[in-house]
């Protein structure tokens, strides 16, 4: 259960923001957001106003939401008529996250809250997550060792002749098993992931999914992730696994190969080490998430392989990391376009990776938190690729 | 892969409707509505005039798109300035899906589609998307037998002891390596699913989940499905899962016990299987959904147990069958407030369930298909309750 304390300071530091901004409160109805300050997560409404206390409106389940949450004031759903009394109406400006909540929500609110103006302060939700407490770099850290455990695994069931599918069962049936908690959370609207992806020969399919590997997945109606491919000899295979732990992600990429390697994917694999601890080093506060990412694209310029970086030819990314937390898309990206400043406590997943035609994917991906000193990691596992 | 006649009868039955509603052009951007229209599951939007040829613009991945889908006119996503001209300038009212798609993606069209005005088109949609087709029925079926065949091996490996977790990991296993497809889709914004539950004594935790059972989950992050809680003897053992192939969803619950039932859950899992036969039975075109969930609750409120029926007492969900298809929560609903008229084709997951304070949650589930004779069941695999 998360501490009074710790859900008071989250608080008060979007009262804060939003008193910054003008807005005089927020109207949260993303589950997640609710967790983040609340402890619960229920089918609800919250309610801060930036100088005052918490509402949390809860459909279902209100007795749980009592049961786990320290929030003061938690009531029932209620109905059309009442809400806007509840809320208060002093309040002329209204935030809501326009970036996940629906245009039905939001005009149910904008009719049963009349004379407010809403706002978008999906930035500002976003950039509060972004920074994690110490509290919350500890459940990463939990989260990426318990993963690690797993991979750690993988020799003793990854064989050849077994399909990528039966090498993604083992793994998310292990991770489960210590307490994997299945559902990763994404917040972009069209992308969806379920766990992660084994993947060797169908790896440089390309795809929807916003990464470096989409995998070719099992049908057009899923299509990422592992398939039914066969794992054979000298291939690289690449496993990409979120960890889910008391709701906390981290994320890490592994290769494996049984047998030997293409000297090129072992050249590649050296560049994308030396371009994460490239990355490592520059994740200082201040730091720019673009500036890191070009240093990155460059250095796989240098290294003559750029146009192979974060995808196939002509289906790149343009991005080396992403930030984890809550959600597996948060805030900050080290992304061209992205120009706000590391803070300390942003956690993010480095993950450089080249997709070289013909022969496969290769790369590596740990998770770090920005400190004084760089980035600390969080995954504690060998980088090397593992050959059986 | 679709059938090229397959979709092109979905066009055409959207693009009737559209027509009857006075709506010039849907703009589809939800990745399961492209899916549903263009057999390919990209991050994309569709433009699908009511007179006219579909045109498909993706943003990624094109050549994946073009791989997969028999639509004839598909184009990289284009800037801001061309979108207007490339869609035409002749539709004054465009359809979005207002249920799904969140307020900043609609702020963007809006911007770059200067002229239109917005309608929602989410009824028109789902109720489209609920008819099931032949070939889709058949996806259903197989998609059911599919998950029948792990079901039935429940006894293999279902032993007093082990978590809540152990039991669903097995399931999971099981599911993936014939080729579940692991994400579950749902529609409802503040609804999440992992595959299904696994539960016995955390069975009846209350939660948010939009059903009869929620779990208690592994932690307040994600207070759903099993939980650490021991399996004991004499125990009702709910097993709830949804199949997932070629993405299309089967739904269905089977008890089991390690000994022997408390006879009053016995008495209750009997009433259970009659709703299912009356529901099964009134499962014909025409038939009010409302009217179909109204006669099962008076059945058990007949039965002495309407205080238990789908949900702890002051925790009830007032439905008694959802829609399965290419998202768990589709329509029709068989639920309190739905006038609307089951139709041949409709697919429905029936669930009569009850909660018992103190002995546990007992009921059964099928997915049934709506015919002039009734309910069609789609699920092949005795009710019994499995005594183990």
């Amino acid at each position: 259960m998360l501490s009074a304390n710790e859900l008071q300071l989250r608080i008060f530091r979007l009262q804060e923001m939003l008193s910054e901004k003008g807005v005089h409160a927020a109207l949260l109805l993303m589950p997640v957001d609710i967790y983040y300050f609340t402890g619960t997560r229920q089918n609800a409404a919250l309610w801060i106003p930036a100088d005052g206390q918490p509402i949390l409106l809860v459909r279902k389940s209100l007795s749980r939401a009592r049961e786990e949450s320290p929030i003061a004031d938690i009531r029932p759903f209620p109905s059309s008529k009442e809400i806007s009394a509840i809320l208060g109406q002093e309040h002329a400006t209204v935030g809501m996250t326009f970036d996940a909540v629906p245009v039905q929500q939001h005009a149910y609110y904008s009719k049963v809250l009349p004379g407010r103006s809403f706002v978008d302060i999906s930035m500002i939700v976003r950039e509060l997550r972004s920074v994690k407490s110490p509290y919350e770099v500890g459940q990463i850290r939990n989260s990426a060792a318990k993963l690690s455990s797993v991979f750690a695994e993988v020799p003793q069931f990854l064989k050849a002749g077994m399909r990528e599918l039966d090498l993604a069962s083992e793994m998310e049936f292990r991770l489960r098993r210590i307490g994997h908690e299945g559902y990763v959370r994404m917040r972009a609207f069209n992308q969806e992931l379920f766990g992660g992806m084994a993947v060797s020969s169908g790896a440089t399919s390309y795809g929807f999914f916003d990464g470096a590997v989409t995998g070719k997945g099992l049908s057009s109606a899923s299509p990422q992730g592992a398939s039914l491919d066969e794992i054979r000899m000298n291939e690289p295979i690449l496993v990409d696994f979120a960890g889910v732990f008391n709701g906390y992600i981290s994320d890490m990429t592994r290769m494996f190969v049984i047998g030997s390697l293409d000297p090129e994917l072992e050249r590649a694999f050296d560049v994308a080490l030396e371009i994460q601890e490239a990355v490592r080093v520059a994740m200082v506060p201040g730091a720019i998430c673009e500036d890191i990412y070009q240093q990155a694209a460059s250095m796989a310029g240098e290294a003559g392989i750029g146009g192979n970086f974060m995808g196939m030819p002509g289906e790149q990314s343009r991005f080396v990391g992403h930030g984890v937390g809550l959600e597996l898309d948060e805030l900050p990206v080290l992304a061209q376009g992205f120009s706000m400043p590391l803070m300390a406590g942003h956690v993010v997943a480095v993950e450089p990776k080249f997709v070289l035609p013909g022969k496969g994917v290769i790369g590596i991906e740990n998770t770090f938190v920005v400190t004084e000193h760089g980035g600390e990691r969080l995954s504690d596992l060998p980088d090397a690729i593992v050959s059986i």
